[in-house]
């Protein structure tokens, strides 16, 4: 393409500081140097993630910054030492990268300046962007003709759920389980839990609007906890006394874990945070309870991502089905507020046209 | 036996009221009911979970009490429906059952008394008494070779550890492990790792005296907190550094979660207690890194107890080296104040002469 080589400017969200509101911006996108890859950015969606380092984390040096994370685009150019990609290759970025050669891949990156300052890359990626730069390790090549809009949500809340329960928990046929909190990742795990054959999969949340669309991805059971005045753990005991001969997982942190059968249940947490904690006594784990956390569901970055995409491809995964709203990137603030107001499951914002 | 049928007056050591010493009283054992076995305890040792009963745990219920759970017999006489044992047979009590019916097998029973008064059972088995009846899916039959005053240990500690190691961490062979706290089941834990064939032991414990006999069961380099200025977590990170590629198991609570690689650590909780909570942050799990509990190690009763005692008589695993005093029945008191000043590994109380 004609930009290869050149600087790019286009438009970005910018986070200036934590807690302030989002400013689209043009920014400056660097040539992709060595083993990088500079993409375009056709679709990106708001996770919770991109909240929590906006609103809660708020790390001190990590500002400003280009936030988001899940998206996918189309390789627009590639650094010296790039073989796995080449301009025009569809992609999804990935947060958690996956070299094959260190542990933990965790350095952090600057490519992107604006009005003379230099941004912080979020993630490894930061797609609330027109084009973004990552690392060739922090991408995945996908099936060329997956529609990018729909796609974007296999870079992390799909993944996530999904794997949580096929790769974390490891949920078995014939499985009782249970999610508590149905946003993206919560209906992504009860997708999951249908996939790996759980014959009980109940839906825990306090917004009982959100059963209808727990129910299409699988859930058979409904729980709202300010229905019962004891604890949610004695309500999901109770409910499922019968069942403990079976494998039992449970999606949550506190009450997750007192919900599983005390021998063999396992609880999986994730959703990330650094500020809350959790806590339990040894008398909880000791009887034979697993406690577990997924990080993006367990895959492999690359190879799990173009796997994901496949089984929707070959329509085995519903994707469409998280989407409820659809914008443009100058609506970021209005997806971040639908966001924190859990009015949405997934809004998805179109930043360059495909 | 001529007692069989019959009312047995013996000596036991009571519990009257926590917080307070056993006193040594004559008590009336009943003979077995159905299902049930009278047993003569040939010795018994002190647990720390007989402590945490007296001290700790003070349930308001629960007293008076004969506590004791760590012990070897031979069986006095069987009530109707024992099938699995006969008198003579040489037996060790299992606070954990395996009824292979029920799922938890939590019931107290009443079988003593003394002074007029009912005295509850503890765990399903009081063993500080020279006599005790048993549900016989609370007993194990063991080797008649078996040396009682030996292998009474099997009977909670040395399972608790050794099977933390090998059925619940699933410890492999190449494997880095540490151990905090280096008691009984400390030094059973270090024995299955090494049997599991971890590369490294690591054996942490505020007292450095207890590092010879860790090395004796096969731990590898020695840390005493007490030597750094930093969290015990950092110090073993940094000692293991190029070990990360290896599985990881670490057992103790927080720092030893702390401690083990954040992508696919393992961390084991088995001193039990109810009064004491342990905390983390999502993000210390989501990584990768799982939490257990280990319940009598993740044997089950019957078939544990059995397989470890032909264990130590095929030579494959140590238990001798875990007494550090020879008592009787009468010396409880000194055996608890050992326990309880960390001053013994085990100390095995003679009960009845075998």
């Amino acid at each position: 393409m004609d930009t290869a080589g050149k600087v790019i400017k286009c438009k970005a969200a910018v986070a200036w500081e934590p807690n302030k509101p989002l400013v689209i911006e043009e920014i400056e996108v660097a040539p992709p140097q060595a083993n990088e890859v500079r993409v375009k950015i056709v679709a990106t969606s708001v996770c919770h993630s991109d909240l929590y380092h906006l609103y809660e984390g708020m790390h001190k040096d990590g500002f400003p910054v280009v936030l988001g994370h899940e998206a996918a685009g189309i390789v627009e150019s590639v650094g010296p030492g790039v073989t796995e990609f080449t301009p025009g290759d569809k992609v999804i970025p990935l947060f958690l990268a996956q070299c094959r050669e260190c542990h933990f891949c965790k350095n952090f990156l600057i490519h992107y300046r604006t009005k003379g300052k230099k941004i912080y890359q979020f993630s490894g990626t930061s797609t609330f962007s027109e084009y973004t730069v990552v690392r060739q390790i922090n991408l995945a090549k996908i099936h060329p003709d997956a529609p990018l809009d729909k796609v974007c949500l296999i870079g992390c809340g799909i993944c996530t759920g999904y794997g949580s329960a096929v790769n974390t928990a490891k949920v078995e046929e014939g499985s009782s389980c249970a999610v508590f909190g149905l946003g993206a990742v919560g209906l992504a795990a009860v997708m999951g839990c249908k996939a790996a054959g759980a014959k009980r999969i109940i839906a825990v949340d306090t917004n009982p609007e959100k059963f209808d669309k727990a129910k299409i991805f699988g859930a058979t059971d409904f729980v709202n906890p300010k229905d019962h005045s004891k604890p949610i753990h004695e309500v999901l005991m109770e409910m499922t006394n019968g069942e403990w001969t079976s494998p039992w997982s449970v999606w949550g942190t506190q009450h997750a874990l007192h919900s599983t059968v005390p021998a063999w249940g396992v609880s999986v947490i994730v959703g990330y945070t650094l500020i809350q904690k959790f806590s339990a006594q040894p008398g909880d784990l000791i009887p034979g309870r697993t406690w577990k956390g997924s990080l993006f569901g367990g895959f492999k970055g690359k190879d799990g991502v173009a796997e994901m995409v496949q089984r929707y491809m070959d329509k085995k995964i519903m994707v469409d089905e998280f989407i409820t709203h659809n914008m443009g990137l100058d609506q970021i603030m209005e997806a971040v507020d639908l966001m924190r107001k859990a009015q949405c499951v997934r809004a998805v914002l179109k930043t360059s046209p495909q």
